[in-house]
């Protein structure tokens, strides 16, 4: 069975995940693109979601691939997926990605509200799951067979799993950016007690790569 | 007029800059000693504390050595002056630091409990302010002339003066540590509303300094 992993989550020096008052025009909360700054040159990133050029390489961009590399199936939050609250009015929202999102596998939508999976261009299928994360998590299992299952965010699902400490590994990119607000990652978390340890200290050229990995 | 700073001030990856449960153990905080492993090393910390031997040099040596100058008052809370709380019982307890502590200039020990002046040896003597933290920065400045104050710590002590918008600048040595638990440095305090901006990054030996500027 493959690991339960987060991977390139951003962290800022005053401990936030994520800025406040997410929206349409800041999926990552108010400032919250500065905490991931490191990530949109990258070469993975750019090949990505922009225009199709190259980008940068190096430590950041081998570190934003690692983080695709065997990923068999995606959970997502409700918030990650889009600024879209209580039921869905239509089936207009389809993410924030286009046509074609990054995820290109079974990718699973936390949800309260049912809705009929949705199949994109790339290989990509979200699936609107409403029984909660157990079942997701469970849904994603199995879809990803011996692969990987990423945990995508947001900070409330990926806090969610932390207190069930169903998630093995957390690469965290940390960048000594300040955002005033937002969602703090560990508060009112005990790191030590849900067992993690430092496996790996990598810096990047725009941010240092934490992993931490869950023991016992 | 000087500065008022905090240097060198510890934050972990999850966001203390001092363990759980204080104790004459642990003046630090249980693990607290994790967050400052980078400190214990260097020539400036040697040359002070143990037994007068050499330590390393280098960047994070560099930047203890920056830490110490220039400095013309200090100011502790009474937690980092001791483990002792509540009103003095006597006039035992000297600090944490023997007969010649690491300050050299006059230094203010915020408390709720009236205390005779402590003469130590090496210049230091600590004054005991009962009348507040705007109080005791008053003293501090006019003791301190043209040099800076230092607001050495701890947790509580820093915060107070930050939500104040009394501290200048601020020197935090980020570790890729697990505290679990702690005195957390932001929680609830907005440092973009405070006026902080990042004014360098600097990459050491066992941690990344970090310097946040005032501004307007």
């Amino acid at each position: 069975m493959g690991k339960v992993r987060v991977a390139c989550f951003g962290l800022t020096l005053d401990g936030f995940s994520a800025g406040a008052d997410q929206s349409l025009q800041n999926p990552l909360g108010v400032h919250g693109t500065e905490m991931m700054d490191w990530f949109f040159p990258t070469d993975v990133f750019r090949k990505m979601h922009a225009d199709g050029e190259s980008g940068e390489t190096g430590v950041d961009n081998d570190m934003a691939a690692r983080s695709f590399e065997n990923v068999g199936a995606w959970v997502l939050g409700r918030n990650m997926f889009g600024p879209v609250r209580g039921p869905w009015p239509d089936e207009s929202w389809k993410g924030w990605w286009g046509e074609e999102p990054p995820y290109h596998v079974p990718t699973f939508v936390l949800t309260h509200h049912a809705r009929k999976p949705l199949e994109m261009k790339g290989g990509t299928t979200f699936h609107f799951v409403t029984d909660g994360i157990h079942a997701a998590l469970e849904r994603a299992r199995a879809a990803a067979g011996n692969k990987d299952v990423r945990i995508g965010g947001g900070v409330s699902t990926v806090r969610q799993y932390l207190k069930e400490r169903l998630i093995d590994e957390l690469h965290i990119a940390f960048r000594p950016v300040l955002l005033g607000r937002g969602e703090a990652l560990w508060r009112d978390l005990d790191a030590r007690v849900l067992g993690y340890e430092l496996a790996e200290i990598i810096a990047g050229e725009r941010c240092t790569h934490v992993v931490l990995q869950r023991v016992g």
